[in-house]
């Protein structure tokens, strides 16, 4: 890096997330000494690092001839995966502040099912005095160790939960039973009483919960899904809880977002609906590692979170 | 103990206790090699050792002449503790299976609201997607440290909440900030947003939160009660939740209990009711505690968990 070069950052997201990342943004590389203007437009050919949200906001990238890296500021980047057009090194923004957010929101609900609080919340008359299992009794699969799934696989195991986790290739987790690939699949839905989905969408993971994989989970299971819309086949999800062999769904990613107010996830007794607000990114925290990553550009190093185009996370 | 004598247990609790019960205490006391006929009656004077649930079956106490320990099956004892024909030894039940279950209903609860969850649960519209604080940034205290405030502190400390405890008498936790005694109270309350409260029923913790105390806790502040009912003033309690200055009471013990279906608890819109199912003991764990009481008791070692009449607990 030359010592007068001022880097030149786009910011392309909506307002929301300018108005709160800017500020930290700002300060983070003023503290790092690196002179660097942020615009919200700017000549593409310009742009020494593009920090975006993918959505679709930009569709085509070939302008930005000059820029190192397109900085997301979403974990989840499959919006922009397969655009031919994007072929600057990608990295995901992998957010403390998200992750705990994630694990909070994913243990949340798995103790809200576990505890069957429902019944309480919805009435507050009776006295039936139903002892619920205790954790260890109760099995959760968590599908996807990544950052954020293997957080949450290792949270629920250090509440005694008897924590079972999936991911496409072998990993190993304290307090965690791993099972890897499609013959893993079979055996971690197994009698399974509360399934968390933390799985990227790739072409393998599209439609990964259908009226097959559902039927292995045993009777009355619960789906939670923080993760990403298209893992789940939505008409087999209502039809395995309409037939009573799933007790209930509580969804936070959907195939299309806002999720639409006639869809049947919306009125169905059986589905809580969250607006996506398990994985938010906190600016907070998230600018930091924006700006770790323009450091690490203009000093040569290696970016943090590159996402590999071949598996898709 | 002489090789040749048969241990006398009265069971002195209602069905549901007794069926659960049964089966694991012999089986624990056949373990240990302990000659024993478990009864639901017999004469006072033949007992040797009362294993009892601390309701109102058993008022005078005064026939248990040879008795050498009175074993609750119960963690609250306070409805015996002031009979003043009760004078052998008195062993609160501590069951790491009940321990747990509170531990789950705790941070199931302290995470319900630290989520937000409810307006998702109660409605499946609309998309407005507000970020939670997270953990880290959430004040919550507990008061009582004993073995079951002790392991929510722990447990609530261990998902990075701002965890404060209280206590009558000073004590040291990791990952949690102390407090003790009376001046102690003013700085627990002060500014905290959810307040467990699993303190005894004794003359000082009686009406302990009210609206004095109440009105310390931030705007907004969740109160969940899986302690003892009279720890709190009702009407205060009620009063406090209708001017707006706290959010919500989740309570599962009651003064009365079941709680009366025309209590103002019952209908009101900001009060959760469980019925008495955080505490609850599960036979498999406890029923080996009253055993190995009664192996003390014959082996001449102290009994576990016994109950200091002068401070309740």
């Amino acid at each position: 890096m030359s010592p007068d070069r001022t880097v030149q950052v786009l910011f392309s997201a909506p307002d929301v997330f300018y108005d709160s990342f800017f500020p930290v943004l700002t300060a983070a590389l003023a503290e790092a000494q690196l002179p660097t203007v942020i615009r919200r437009e700017m000549d593409p050919a310009e742009v020494d690092y593009l920090v975006f949200a993918p959505n679709d906001l930009i569709t085509d990238f070939s302008g930005f001839v000059r820029a190192r890296a397109a900085l997301s500021i979403w974990a989840g980047v499959d919006r922009v995966l397969r655009n031919p057009t994007l072929t600057l090194p990608l990295a995901r923004m992998v957010d403390p502040g998200q992750r705990e957010g994630m694990v909070e929101y994913v243990v949340a609900h798995v103790l809200r099912h576990h505890v069957g609080m429902d019944r309480y919340i919805l009435s507050s008359s009776g006295w039936n005095q139903v002892a619920p299992r205790l954790a260890r009794q109760r099995r959760v699969a968590v599908l996807g160790l990544g950052e954020l799934g293997g957080a949450c696989a290792r949270a629920l195991s250090s509440l005694n939960f008897d924590v079972h986790g999936w991911s496409r290739r072998p990993k190993t987790l304290d307090g965690v039973t791993c099972h890897a690939g499609a013959e893993g699949l079979e055996a971690v839905l197994a009698g399974t009483a509360i399934v968390v989905c933390l799985l990227p969408t790739t072409p393998q993971t599209e439609n990964l919960l259908n009226a097959e994989t559902l039927a292995r989970l045993a009777p009355g299971a619960v789906v939670i899904n923080p993760g990403r819309g298209a893992v789940i086949d939505d008409a087999a999800l209502i039809a395995a809880l309409d037939d009573g062999h799933l007790g209930h769904a509580t969804l936070d990613t959907f195939r299309i977002e806002p999720l639409p107010e006639d869809h049947p996830f919306r009125a169905h007794p059986k589905v809580t609906v969250s607006p996506h607000v398990a994985s938010l990114v906190r600016a907070e925290t998230a600018a930091r590692v924006i700006a770790e990553n323009i450091c690490r550009g203009e000093a040569g190093q290696p970016f943090l979170h590159l996402v590999s185009r071949r598996d898709g996370y």
